[in-house]
């Protein structure tokens, strides 16, 4: 079952009725100022940090599931009857409704007893505001008076204490009305040099400050006594819960159309001019009303609008594919590569799951995340990469995770996440296939942020790898630490105290607990190391010798028989194998190893993706173990904790799928590698969104797997390191437009049945347009012969060469 | 405008209508299970612990701000209407409502198309579940064909992690249903032993284990879907929101009454003994059984319910008074006494302004609820003290806070507050003078909780003492460190970034700022000390000479000309004076020095009460400085941070009015002091409800000042040291019956216009009836002559001993 469509050619998810399963959203801003917008506009804004700067309130997990957010109410003056244009939060039965999520936009539009309304909300480039543009047409015979009321809750800045500190906070708010504009000003008149705006481009009948004088006493967003009465209270806000809402209105001939415009802010003023007059308790606007002013009028946000989709123009325009899959075009052209942008503004921090409030940014998210976005913005992946490795321990180390405003390693995780260290290899492995930017690899980058500790980042990469050797386990396989990849692997944590951190609670020294996905993934580090340091002229063959070991290792104690291990356990027991009685067999190893290309030529590697298949593979999605744990096992920790079919425990974790696809691809399996891609490409689960529950547009962290009782349906949507690996794997290894140190290649692993492709792809300056066809094996480029394993030659930037590769 | 009336007999104040200008709370438990509930049964459960043992969810702030608790549904089966007994959340308009907040229960009566309905709420002594019976009448002519729905929402444990981790909690939650009982059961299949339950008296028709089947998509508890209906979905929650509803229908023929019960409950397992058959994921049941069983019984709740009012009758019958003033009895002899226990239950942690999820105890405020329930639980009393002393640094400073899980000091927080030593001693002495228990004296107590570390009782007050002493200033006052007793108040911390703590943030070393407030609480310490020594025989002279050091140390540096200076700041400049020009006088040096025995001799006391007289009493109290701070001082601290008029700067922050009370009484006099009293007495201000905002029959944190537009608005009711104190005051210091050291002292200072009062006073086991009435001074004692500045004679336990003091 549907609840909308794609519109290819606008770039929008079409969403046809506004009771979607769960509320399915989107994203505004690109830069500083950000928001999450759902299909019914709720939903909530911040400037660059969801907790300590966040605009509006909302209430997670609400009932109403997504309540609070941009809202808009119309009231016709002649019936007293009022309604939202975006139906919540009256949900008033709209003759029409549809919401388009667009890039970094959403339009909501309706018609109700023949006023027609559409909502366009966007923040502008380069500004720390965002526009709402209601256009609002009479389809009427007669005149209307209607009157237009907007609402948003302010949230006191800091979220987490805005949501816990009553006894201080009920008593702080503040605010400003001057010339219609509202001002939440709460503690600027004490430290903060920042506040909140909100404006509106026609003269007001009235305004609302106080959310109680607006809602009224016991009441929600669903039925506002000012709406109802008609008439705002012109309420000032002391303490209590300070409210934006502006009240207009405004009579539409038949046919009339009009547009009324809002624009909600953010706005710092230097510390030493935050009053007018100086000495007053007067916030100075001064600098803000132009910027005010400019917002609200109808010329500048159709220019801004045009320019926020410009840019989405030239980012996408990176990678264009034209396939025989419309799933796949769709998701390659807009929304995964729209997904990775976003997953790199957000880390994991803003979502309808991530509250905003929780942790700072992954290590190893942030190395990942990188595969999504460096062929869009290589700038700000460079300057990702160093604020990561910065974060780095002198040993090699990593903080798990970092704080996004200090980039200071966060000491409360701490590190030993013994996986951490390979991915700053394998970030910036991708960044240099991708940009040639061998510069970035003498960047004096410090040791945890320690000024003098400054090496090149080389060095970086160096100590990141000799960190796993110096860290085997008795089997000679790297020791797993808190855990790997899979955050919730805990073997050296034995915990049985509720609220204990899984990772991070150790209370046993002594054990040997090894990682075989670690293993897999050295190897990979270790041979990208090894052509990276080929690619500078330093000597890279202690690298190949040891990615060689470690293959050998993986061989004689990774491998199953059937399959790679998992790991070895606390106390030297395998984990991932036959001889378990529940968790025999994990996606993790598989994916990695060959990926590393452990088994590739022996074989193994065929019969590990076989196993796969037989075992793990489910019309949803490839789960992460099998058989799921029935119980908590003290000695695997977190894995075990969730009920079986959720999360690790036996979900379809879509970060890892991925990794299977690439791995198909690698083993040369393409209609293997395109079928695991379909199986959770969302727009291909479109179909089934009454099941999948979440985004069709967008990929979810996990799909319920097959042990549990609602098999299919995803969960937490958006932020994923899942955007990110499948990009990888459609665009570099199943289309096999791949990037590589010394150019790009192309490599598809496409299923049988496509007679080919075309591509768009810009690399390093220039432009590939690129052809796959069937035939006998050739590559022309620019219309002259060329070696189809070579890599494409390098162009000048601004050229746009001209590829066709066949194959068989 | 009132919204209720007080029950005097039946001790209970009851609230007309649903729609209070606040919600106003009532607390379920006096032991170990506890919850709020509103008077339209809003609210939330857990066990112990308000943030780690949350068993309902809740959102506080909300729109409607009080949404979700424990609801009932009625629904009529040939009309298809619907409403809430309590008129949350259908908010239906009810032909009748009351509801009587009642000591430690909460019965909520309604009326609708002639259908009664009754719901009592209660914690049985002894227990950790909570019962609800609802009552049903038909008085309608014919029989009503009804459905009853039960409705909670279970909270995922850990109140804080229940909020934001939603990635995590989504697929975490499960449940069972067995024999119509739901059990949530998340997180029970891994570390916890623990789970939650709800039960119904009835056979069932139907139940809901997930809110949304419950609920229906994009709805709230205001029309359930399953209500709306008239049919559960019998679902079972997998992840999400775990619920709890029952349904039940029954047929009332006219004028018939019955009545169903419902059990919330807490049950903890043995770890060994989780599962039932072992190795199960069922929940083992089979001790929970027989105790759900019982307490669904109409006896077992009749029973529960009666034995429960009994015990208050015990409690409050310590003191009860008969004086010429109403609101003074029932503060004293229900509301105020009550608040006491609720405060020593709840401590800062749970209200409808502290969310449960916030800070520990207070080691100041500890001390400080001790005067407030000493009298009644004493031994809870004795045992409060051992956990707060064995927090106690060795240096003799303090912990500001301790957890009161783990009863250790809070190190976020840390020391350094340095009123907080002196406390211990005054909580010590009220202890003492209550019970004379001087074995604690003698009882060997930890130094921050260390083992080996111990000492007897009484060399930790000595070292508090001490404390002081080691921490002079430049004028020979104690310095004030962090903050003393107005812990926003920040001599020694500049800060100008947001959202640092202003207390913790030092960044500035050398400062002399001194307070005079902890002088005066010197002085009052050490004559504790002393006097404590002297009844056990040690030499407390010096403590006396200390105090009497520090009383000219005050006289020469700490007094302004009118009034008491406030302190100095961290360059010598002074704080409360009238060379000020904002913050020119503060309440808490005038009552505390008055209350250590400065100035009572040499009439400054006398001047400096005046001087509160004229500067700071408002109709609706006593404010805390003036003039407000009209901009931050960065040299001040938090107290600048609030909007004038409201909290610390400039509001009536009711903890430190009762000083000026007993300070008024310490001078003799009784008209101001009981003037003082009326002013902020919730009872007495039950008339001007609009106003006052708050409950009316306990008191609040604070009231807004003059400078507030607000004035007269309260706020931050219940969980305040204004309950201990008040009480203190009006009844050991206005009435006058004052335990000390050596017994009970009788030594009134009542309104001039009073004729007299009665009292019956239970202390040290035996119970005295004591009259006071107008006369010439005399005392009788059992008819006996006695000097009327005498103490009571002490009296055998069991004894009861009439006592009649007459007074001019």
């Amino acid at each position: 079952m549907r609840f909308g469509h794609f519109d290819d050619e606008r770039r929008e998810y079409v969403i046809d009725r506004p009771d979607t399963p769960l509320p399915w959203i989107n994203y505004l801003g690109t830069e500083a100022y950000f928001g999450i917008i759902s299909n019914t506009a709720g939903g909530y804004s911040f400037y660059r940090d969801a907790r300590l700067r966040r605009l509006t309130r909302y209430r997670y997990n609400n009932a109403p599931f997504d309540l609070g957010g941009r809202y808009l109410y119309l009231r016709d003056a002649a019936s007293g009857e009022f309604w939202s244009p975006t139906w919540q939060p009256t949900q008033t039965e709209l003759d029409e409704y549809e919401c388009r999520h667009g890039l970094s936009y959403t339009q909501i539009s309706s018609a109700y007893r023949d006023i027609k309304a559409r909502v366009t909300y966007f923040v502008p480039l380069g500004e720390t505001l965002e526009v709402w543009r209601l256009r609002l047409t009479n389809d009427r015979a007669a005149a209307a008076e209607l009157s237009v009321f907007s609402s948003v809750e302010f949230c006191l800045w800091d979220a987490q204490d805005d949501a816990t500190n009553f006894q201080r906070n009920f008593s702080t708010g503040q605010v400003e009305v001057v010339d219609g504009v509202i001002y939440h000003k709460t503690e600027y008149r004490e430290r903060r040099d920042h506040f909140a705006y909100f404006a509106c481009s026609e003269p007001l009948a009235g305004f609302d400050t106080s959310r109680e004088a607006f809602l009224g006493p016991y009441r929600s967003w669903d039925r506002p006594i000012a709406v109802e009465r008609g008439s705002s209270a012109d309420s000032v806000a002391h303490g209590w819960q300070p409210h934006g809402s502006h009240h207009v209105r405004i009579t539409l001939q038949p046919g009339e159309t009009r547009e009324i415009g809002f624009v909600l802010g953010y706005w710092e003023n230097p510390k030493d001019a935050k009053f007018d007059p100086p000495g007053s308790q007067t916030v100075n606007k001064r600098t803000v009303r132009p910027v005010i002013e400019r917002w609200l009028t109808q010329d500048a946000a159709d220019l801004g609008f045009a320019q926020l989709r410009e840019n989405w123009d030239t980012l996408l325009g990176g990678l264009q594919v034209e396939t025989p899959d419309g799933d796949t075009n769709r998701m390659v052209n807009i929304w995964n590569a729209y997904q990775n942008m976003v997953t790199f503004n957000m880390s994991r921090s803003t979502s309808f799951y991530e509250s905003g409030i929780g942790r700072g940014m992954g290590f190893r998210d942030s190395n990942q995340d990188l595969l999504g976005f460096v062929h869009m913005i290589p700038e700000r992946a460079r300057e990702r990469i160093l604020d990561i490795a910065a974060t780095q321990l002198a040993t090699g180390g990593a903080y798990h995770q970092y704080q996004p405003l200090t980039k200071r390693g966060n000491n409360d995780i701490g590190s030993g996440f013994n996986d951490d260290p390979l991915w700053l290899i394998l970030g910036v492995a991708a960044y240099l296939k991708e940009t040639g930017d061998v510069s970035i690899l003498d960047a004096a980058v410090p040791y945890d942020n320690d000024p003098g500790s400054e090496q090149p980042l080389y060095d970086h990469l160096q100590r990141s790898l000799r960190y796993t050797l110096d860290r085997l386990g008795p089997h000679g396989l790297p020791l797993i630490g808190r855990a790997d990849w899979n955050d919730c692997l805990n073997l050296n944590c034995f915990s049985d105290t509720p609220g204990e951190p899984f990772q991070t609670t150790e209370n046993a020294t002594g054990g040997v607990a090894e990682s075989v996905f670690i293993a897999g993934q050295f190897v990979l580090a270790a041979r990208e190391l090894a052509a990276i340091s080929s690619l500078v002229g330093k000597p890279g063959q202690e690298y190949l010798d040891a990615a060689e070991k470690m293959t050998g290792t993986i061989a004689e104690h990774g491998w199953d028989g059937a399959w790679f291990r998992r790991a070895y356990d606390f106390h030297g027991n395998v984990v991932g194998s036959a001889s378990n009685d529940e968790g025999q067999i994990f996606i993790e190893p598989q994916g990695i190893c060959v990926m590393g290309g452990v088994g590739v030529e022996d074989g193994t590697a065929a019969r590990a993706l076989a196993s796969v298949r037989e075992r793990l593979a489910t019309p949803h999605g490839i789960i992460l173990q099998q058989p799921a744990y029935s119980s908590y096992r003290l000695e695997l920790g977190e894995i075990s904790s969730y009920p079986p079919g959720y999360k690790e425990n036996a979900g379809i974790f879509c970060h890892t799928n991925p990794w299977l696809m690439i791995a198909e691809a690698i083993v040369g399996n393409g209609d293997g590698a395109f079928d695991y891609y379909k199986r959770i490409n969302p727009s291909a689960r479109e179909a089934i969104s009454e099941v999948h529950r979440c985004e069709p547009y967008v990929y979810a962290q996990m799909i319920a797997g097959r042990d549990a009782p609602t098999h299919g349906e995803a969960k937490n949507s958006w932020l994923t390191g899942t955007a990110a690996w499948n990009y990888a794997a459609i665009t570099q290894w199943i289309l096999g437009i791949r990037p590589s140190l010394t150019g790009l290649r192309i490599s598809p692993a496409i299923p049988a049945d496509w007679p080919g492709f075309t591509a768009v792809r810009r690399f390093r300056g220039a432009t590939y347009r690129i052809t796959v066809q069937r035939g006998d094996r050739s590559l022309t480029v620019d219309g002259a012969v060329a070696d189809p394993d070579d890599v494409l030659p390098l162009a000048p930037a601004g050229a746009t060469v001209e590829v066709i590769l066949t194959i068989p």
